[in-house]
């Protein structure tokens, strides 16, 4: 199996992502890694790598794209000028075929652009969504999206949210009937904007007429996202980017500030034994996209979006996240899911 | 200094909100609290305050209001059939001058219809908005508005938000010149919804031709809320209830898994000394509405809404806020600020 990877656009430069593509190669003897960007500086990368990374060096094959997309290049930008991009030859080889899949660190917006024209859109959904899992009680999880893909969306594309986040959940989780909840600000059907009460109508109605899909349970609201009953929650690209990055903060903040309080009243070596390894573990655990990047949904082949400040680590769980993927041939299960669905939905809007 | 309190339509029932008015009355030997509600049942909960709070039992006036609103009573339906209720008799004890200021634990979407019935709107300002503070690195805090007043806010809309919350700041924590930013999906100018983008373009316009409103920083980003660097974020309602109900849920499950994480590595007894105390409080700091309530902004009268599952003391700090804004008159400043940046803000538009 071969994966595509951007290693330019990461907050620490090409090493970090060098080094958890090695770590991935190391752990999955059968991969192999496409290394997109500066030859000489992939090459200088890998003759670096310390052992046990370096036994996997041969797997680490460096691919020529001398230019790179910055965190600030516009998606137009990248569009008319990125054709020598590190980001480009990735998702062309994924469209050619060479590659299973494709993981990037780089610009978001100028990903999802670039992937939507390089790999097409499966039939029937016209732009990405970003999604990932985030954690919930009693050790479950709950895919979110859109993540920040598309803003203001209309009812029709919150519809499509919910077809994909349900083939995910049962893709990757193996959740045979999820459950979808749409976000709102009240679980009252008079309240929310009017896309969401439209989406709302859609969505009953398509659970009304079709067989086996998923299991719509009508609105949700921000705090249900962390109890654990729903599978899947659906809401605009703005507010679920809202959301997951406000989450993000207030994670770390509040490590933080356990971490002082702890220190405060611990001698420093008992809080150190103590709190510390404790702390770290749910920061991890709890700031999802950082440490298992989002997938790109819709397309028609597999991109994984890596945090942009990821260390070595959060890019080798990206990398599994993407094999999980090819594993369970996702956008082949989208497109199923929508063929499958495709009359119940005409029939609902 | 007298205060009209909605005894009715909080999770807990009136027993916890008259014990919180009369902890309010006992720290404030002046204040005199109406509390509309059902005659009897109120006369009954302050028969059986125990001591200190009895002590304040002859400040707690009753007044008779027979119904109440409950927590699925849509906004049309209080409109239309609400007369009798306590928080419409709560509404207009402050719209005629008796109260200075009202506190309800009830149905938002009602409060907010009915106070803009009852009290009307500064002039200038179409609807209410919603607001508290969150807390920040640093030991700052950050107005977030609208939480849920306003879905699919106009651009203009987003304007009178940055305005308001920039003179609660200033008034009621003292910030001379507040900074002021827009809620979006990224920093960059080409990102957000079409609403957003224009909001940035006319509260950039404000902020070159106004002299001392505010320092108006851009786009902000969801994990910005809680760095410090911000004293007031804006956005659409739909959004920032999203944010403040995610950040609610998962304070709440994080403090729960550091809980267990510590009594897995600890004796009981140790972790009950050691981590329960710092946990309580970080709880309580970080679920701000719960534990003190939000304003609604740019009515001709103060209205604050405590959370609706809030116990004796969230309701107590509820009738502090009120007092607060009550000190600093924050309807006339917010007026004042109209009046002021009206010119500016027309011609900006």
């Amino acid at each position: 199996m071969r994966l595509a990877i951007d290693v330019m656009g990461g907050d620490q430069g090409p090493h970090a992502i060098i080094a958890g593509s090695a770590k991935a190669a190391v752990e999955h003897p059968g991969l192999q890694l496409t290394l997109f960007g500066p030859r000489q500086r992939i090459i200088a990368e890998i003759s670096r790598l310390p052992q046990p990374l370096a036994a996997a060096a041969s797997r680490l094959v460096p691919c020529d794209a001398p230019d790179s997309i910055t965190p600030s290049t516009s998606a137009a930008w990248a569009l008319r000028n990125g054709h020598s991009t590190s980001m480009v030859h990735m998702l062309r080889s994924v469209a050619q075929g060479e590659a299973a899949a494709g993981v990037s660190a780089g610009n978001t917006a100028a990903l999802v652009a670039l992937a939507r024209r390089e790999l097409g859109m499966i039939e029937g959904i016209s732009r990405p969504a970003i999604s990932t899992a985030i954690p919930a009680r009693q050790g479950r999880r709950c895919y979110l999206l859109d993540l920040g893909a598309n803003v203001d969306s209309p009812a029709h594309r919150l519809v499509d949210f919910a077809l994909m986040g349900a083939a995910m959940a049962q893709c990757i989780d193996g959740t045979v009937m999820p459950r979808v909840a749409l976000l709102n600000v009240g679980a009252e059907a008079t309240k929310g904007s009017a896309s969401v009460r439209e989406a709302d109508r859609l969505l009953r109605e398509y659970a009304s007429t079709s067989h086996g899909a998923f299991d719509y349970q009508g609105y949700a609201e921000g705090g249900d996202l962390f109890k654990g009953q729903f599978d899947v929650v659906v809401c605009d690209g703005f507010v679920g980017n809202a959301v997951l990055k406000a989450s993000e903060g207030l994670t770390s903040m509040l490590v933080e500030r356990v971490q002082m309080a702890f220190e405060s009243r611990l001698s420093g070596r008992l809080a150190s034994l103590l709190a510390k390894p404790v702390l770290k573990r749910l920061k991890k655990e709890l700031d999802p996209v950082r440490y298992n990047g989002a997938s790109l949904l819709g397309l028609r082949g597999i991109v994984v979006k890596s945090h942009g400040s990821t260390h070595a680590d959060g890019f080798y769980y990206a990398i599994q996240r993407a094999l999980q993927e090819v594993e369970h041939n996702l956008p082949a299960r989208i497109a199923g899911r929508w063929q499958a669905s495709g009359s119940d939905l005409n029939g609902a809007s």
